[in-house]
């Protein structure tokens, strides 16, 4: 079911030189150690029992050092330093992308002091603590003291690593997670997004149509959901015999290291088709770390790109096809055969509409595809402003609230429901949520080339036969790793750098089709 | 339920001296990364995807590799040897077995030469690989050039490791798995026990009783089994909140660190007792590992002490408990209301006896309590045989066959179920098959110590009151980690050095109960 990437033959590093052989083998060295840690990582989420978290800390935190240490030596350094010259005499893309890239990983780990390093671990745990208590509570007070000192370290972080010429100082933040993209272009892509979302959803709401999505809400036993979700998990390529699924509080994916991806979801009887959703969000992911060049596995070249490519992954199967009409063709009698009689009736058609229903609502992450975008493009703007001191963190809910009333037309009802409601603050990470709307419009433009090659993917899709599909993404994303930038990749893709056309039509489209507007 | 270690309170390492401190925090460090690599085991051997095995190898070969390394510098050496001065001045009986362990241990770490280690290390892998073919094959000439080089290789180990003054190299392998024991004390406790068994097998044998097994293996489905055996493992005492128990192929307990000590089990539909008998066998080893203090863990005392105490722990929770009658008598209307209608019609006392029958066998792990320790000693007269030159390989299954009619009175059919079928001497673990009985030996001496204290022991089995029991076992054996020899323990415990005689008076007593001779 699965095919294998297609991944260009791969040269042997010692024909390009000694010290680009070395360094690459040193740097693998660090990976195979990281990639220890990230099996523990997804125990603890999934497997470790309650007492165990204290030694499982501690764990983590040793091969964490191991790990920084290791990449960080001045050897490394030097090795890269002697490797620039070989691999740009070798006119190899491969090894001249791999020292691209492993110059800036390098640069990253060694710009940052290590003594603001551990200040921001030890203020992650205390404010991401602070943070879940402050959210139960409801108390924003209890946690502004600890935004602000994340603002602060993020500033200081932002002024190390260094924000490209004519930038700002998130640029920096924001360059971790989507390398090279900056806070104009994001800008820029979100403005004219923005705009036509918020009068979208407006045509939605003066619709008038009535969608009933009781459908995708009907209680089902949570063992025959799994076995559903298992089921179209593994028709849509992903390969259990190099992965698994199991549960966990919060659906992620972990691709720890070639032949080892793995997957966890989360089942609530009465939300079988979010349990579908997030299967298939994770799947996507998964079949990106599964497509990615195994030989080539702890060098860039062997890695994913960046948070965006590797969220439009995860969306293309979750929403491009998990939430198409023909996908419900294919999925509902299957659902039916597992199901048995409580999905009577249902078409799909219907499963469709319901699965489609936009409304707007207070928490990001139970969004629908149209306003999800408008939470994330917020989030943007609010930490954004922070970062640049134009908005104090003690102003946030309000300034929250009152970009919360234009963009969705309701009133925030408490900070719970509002600026308290996500994690990433308190872990320190700014710069993050963007790469959540650039993986929809990295989604909805990268299917938009596919179907000019794939022109019976409907046809396709309606009989289950989704490896023409994965096929075309293993070679034509995954197979490159991290051989080109984001936006780079996208061009040579699609003929166009990243833009909001795509996706708004797709979405658009979706409208007309459910509400008729 | 579970009731907490009572060790004895915890002297601060730096007041014992700077240079204790910083050796056992050195040490530490090591168990850390070790700790790390045994929940990668554990993973590999219930979790790992198929297509993961490599990635795995690769991970765990750097961690041991890391772990050696830290255990092994000079400067633990130089720690060491200032730290013992420390030890000895403070009068702190922790830290001075401490210092002793430590000795012990890193004078083994650094007696192997690398190239050794190395060559061990690649043959095990292969050897393993050629003796699970060899065994399928029933080909024993197959397996004979790994068994001749896994020999060798051990004679040169022990070479290294070097025999005690007066003694023979098997006792530097012995010593491994059961410091302080030689072969000929070895032999010293098990020629009695021998005689013992093969007398009391012909007089069951003669018995013309006849015992009636089919309960123990009446057809039960495995998810009722799953909750039969977890039911009991937690009213024994496992703490699931720092444990968990799994599925493997074989069971296996491993403490990989505070809190988190994970237990496998296996099932199948016709093996209910099987199951419950793995099942409370492994929670045995995991309520030690448990029961270990917490706050020495990383040292010496807060370790087990050898695998024959190890598996006394097992062994008692598994037979002197659970093949008891008051402790049928308690489980019995806990399978009923689990298993149903199933175990209609079954008694207290016919579930004894099912779970006792005695019957020669060919295949040790399938063995009954009484048959049991003649496979170990027949084992561990082949195996210093071998290591002395006395017996050649390739003329091992002609002396194992004549052993095994003398002992069991049963021809060997082939060497599948005969020399082929364990594992160990294909890993090169030679010295490492008499702790088995070692345990059984350890968990009868220590069972008739505990019943002069608790003296209504059966009365509290009977009401399903296991606290008492494991309190006794906290107290008396867990708690002291390896600050005592093994035997030294028994001796402080039960007023005497292991012997024969507890055993050969438990099976004793057992034959007749269930066989009436």
């Amino acid at each position: 079911m699965t095919t294998t990437a297609t991944a260009s033959s791969t040269t042997d590093p010692a024909s390009i030189g000694p010290n680009y052989a070395e360094l690459l083998g040193a740097w693998r060295d660090a990976e195979v150690l990281h990639s220890a840690s990230s099996v523990l990582m997804w125990d603890m989420e999934t497997m470790l029992p309650e007492k165990g978290t204290e030694a499982r800390s501690e764990q983590m935190r040793m091969l964490a050092g191991l790990v920084h240490e290791r990449r960080t030596t001045e050897r490394m350094g030097e090795l890269l330093a002697a490797a620039e010259g070989e691999a740009s005499a070798s006119g190899d893309t491969t090894a001249q992308a791999n020292i691209r890239e492993l110059r800036r990983d390098y640069d990253q780990l060694t710009k940052l002091p290590q003594s603001l390093v551990e200040e921001m671990t030890k203020t992650r745990s205390l404010a991401q603590h602070a943070w879940s208590k402050a959210r139960d509570a409801n108390d924003f007070a209890a946690f502004l003291p600890w935004l602000e000192k994340q603002v602060e370290l993020n500033r200081r972080k932002a002024e190390c690593l260094g924000a490209p010429a004519g930038g700002e100082l998130y640029d920096a933040l924001l360059d971790q997670y989507e390398p090279e993209m900056t806070a104009a272009r994001t800008e820029e892509i979100f403005t004219p997004l923005r705009a036509f979302t918020v009068d979208l959803l407006e045509r939605v709401r003066t619709s008038g149509a009535d969608v009933d999505d009781t459908l995708a809400t009907t209680p089902l036993p949570v063992e025959q959901q799994k076995r559903f979700v298992r089921r179209v998990v593994e028709a849509i390529g992903f390969d259990f015999e190099a992965g698994r699924m199991d549960d966990s509080t919060h659906p992620f994916c972990e691709g720890a290291a070639p032949g080892d991806t793995r997957l966890t979801n989360r089942y609530r009887e009465d939300a079988w088709c979010d349990a579908l959703s997030s299967g298939m969000h994770e799947a996507g992911h998964g079949m990106y770390e599964q497509g990615l060049p195994a030989e080539r596995w702890g060098s860039p070249a062997g890695e994913a790109i960046s948070l965006g490519i590797h969220e439009s992954q995860s969306r293309m199967w979750e929403n491009q096809i998990g939430r198409s009409l023909p996908f419900w063709e294919w999925a509902l009698p299957i659902a039916q055969d597992i199901f048995g009689s409580a999905l009577d009736g249902a078409t799909p058609e219907t499963m469709h509409a319901s699965a489609n229903t936009v409304q707007p609502s207070f928490i990001r992450v139970e969004a629908d595809e149209v306003t999800y975008n408008l939470h994330i493009m917020l989030r943007f703007a609010m930490e954004r402003a922070m970062l640049a001191g134009e908005l104090k963190p003690k102003d946030l809910p309000g300034a929250w609230n009152e970009r919360f009333k234009a963009d969705f037309g309701l009133d925030v009802p408490d900070d719970r429901r509002g600026c308290l409601q996500d994690i990433h603050w308190s872990m320190g990470a700014i710069g993050y949520f963007p790469t959540y709307t650039f993986g929809n419009l990295y989604a909805a433009q990268l299917w938009d080339a596919m179907g000019e090659t794939i022109t019976n993917r409907d046809e396709l899709v309606r009989r289950g036969e989704f490896a023409p599909i994965l096929d075309w993404l293993r070679t034509n994303v995954h197979a490159h790793g991290r051989t080109y930038k984001a936006e780079d990749l996208c061009e040579r893709i699609t003929g166009k750098p990243l833009q909001a056309d795509p996706l708004r039509a797709y979405l658009g489209g979706k409208v007309k089709a459910v509400y008729g507007v």
